[in-house]
């Protein structure tokens, strides 16, 4: 592979986009290995809980309050917290808060379904 | 797969872990899918430029100041700014500044050498 030349740089904050009906999902990264998403919740938005059979996920708070739920639990991460959600795992993430939510999501390997 | 009870949540600021002879490799979470650390570089430290031909990583600055290298390139990254270093580009990162530096790394996937 050639060496690239332009460093993909990305700040998550500029990165960050909210919309009125639902969750946005900001894509910053999509290789054949992972996927790097940034998860911006207005108060009341959720993810709704799902899982993934074969994807691994990492959600890390980066501004704002998340509940977040990982298996039969649901706890408050707060910013600069970080939670696993394996493979399999029913997971999810909603602002219960009065304030935007952003995460950091990284799911390896990205999947189909 | 069993619905895990007990989430294994992460503070990021908790798991910090400096050392006075190189660059501290904290491992937050490893999986068959991925790693998350953190990357703690006291000032003047470096994880030195190398690459891995099947795995992709994402830097994100969580405090201080980086220099960053991807493919032929150096740059500064500020605390909330990410960067992609794919499979097979020559990467690392050196804290260049007078202040404690502390990176997330996600891989995707593990790699064994």
């Amino acid at each position: 592979m050639d060496r690239i030349r332009v460093m993909d740089v990305r700040s998550l904050r500029d990165a960050r986009r909210f919309a009125a009906d639902k969750m946005a999902k900001v894509g910053l990264y999509a290789t054949e290995r992972l996927w790097c998403d940034l998860y911006c919740l207005e108060p009341g938005q959720a993810q709704e809980v799902h899982s993934h059979a074969g994807s691994d996920k990492v959600y890390v708070v980066v501004g704002g309050r998340a509940l977040m739920t990982v298996g039969g639990e649901e706890r408050e991460l707060l910013e600069g917290e970080a939670a696993l959600a394996p493979a399999g795992q029913p997971h999810g993430v909603r602002n219960g808060s009065e304030e935007r939510l952003t995460v950091l999501v990284v799911t390896a390997p990205p999947f189909t379904s």
